[in-house]
């Protein structure tokens, strides 16, 4: 298997630099993962766990930095044009289910989000049952919002949105080698107060 | 048919809302397309052509108020859960094919931007032909860049990426009836220059 991202973090202020390279420095040092940054994205390659959450603890961080701070993500794993990679494998602890991985407690992280993403199970005809099967689950999510048109949008803290992410993401994995998540989260926005 | 877009712009500097809604907001006096935004992003729905310039121009003059601007669009076509819509339905000049529409000129718009993408089409099992087939015909076009993982990278003219995006979107529907492809695009960027 092969498992990644190529996630993007847009600062709306002058000192964008500072905010993203502050926030993906700390990456570099890291062996569980493998990290590649240009001028357009960053892609982390590593366990589907791994890729989770360091996407959302580097948000994190451009978060805690203030203002309003936008991430854009495209979550990938068993594209048959990528080679399997033994660092995406994760490693299971004895007796570890499926199960156990879903209800694990959720530390909150006291950053307040909006959010929408996109589910796009690949190479199978009946995707759109997965797709729906998903956001049934979704919606039993205490940070569920509504459907839009093409996406499905959360609202609330960062953790949380996170959580319904991987969780999405790992179950349509059972139906599918290859599946696309991709996502959009916002801290910030002066119009949120208005929006949807 | 159903076809749309999920697009927002980030603007990396601290008049974001003048830049944004600036881009945006001549939108609202538009009758051949369906707008509508919240804090996350921008909905339009119309022809595939009317999508993909519509956001190609509000990109463009955002690009033009200066600075490091990045656009992020989803554009979908034929989604299932999505009603048919006859503001989707591109009206057909005598004698026109899809050959003539894809050999148009371009007019340069002047603005650099690096670029990647994806393309999703979804529900077939030979869809990894359909990405292989539309990446080949994208690596003849001068704004090729490289392949990354789980994307391509384009650089050159804004109308040229625009081109690749819609030559691309347009030729995988005739595989499928519901295609996605994700963009982002980026103008200004201080470390364009470092990357890739």
């Amino acid at each position: 298997m092969f498992c990644g991202t190529q996630f993007s973090i847009y600062p709306m202020s002058d000192d964008f630099v500072d905010v993203i390279l502050g926030s993906i420095g700390p990456l570099q040092h890291r062996d569980d993962i493998r990290v590649e940054t240009d001028d357009l994205s960053t892609l982390v390659v590593g366990t589907p766990n791994a890729v989770f959450t360091t996407v959302r603890d580097v948000y994190a961080e451009a978060c805690r930095r203030g203002g309003h701070v936008v991430l854009s993500a495209t979550f990938s794993r068993g594209c048959p044009g990528e080679p399997d990679d033994p660092m995406c494998v994760p490693e299971k602890p004895a007796g570890a289910t499926a199960s156990t991985a879903q209800t694990e407690v959720v530390t909150p992280l006291a950053i307040d989000v909006a959010a929408q993403y996109s589910l796009y199970p690949l190479g199978i005809p009946s995707y759109m049952d997965v797709i729906y099967r998903e956001i049934a689950e979704a919606k039993k999510a205490a940070c569920y919002d509504r459907g839009k048109n093409f996406c499905t949008r959360l609202k609330g803290d960062l953790s949380d949105v996170f959580a319904v992410f991987g969780r999405t993401f790992e179950s349509a994995a059972r139906e599918t080698g290859h599946v696309v998540l991709t996502a959009t989260v916002s801290k910030g926005s002066p119009s949120q107060k208005q929006g949807g």
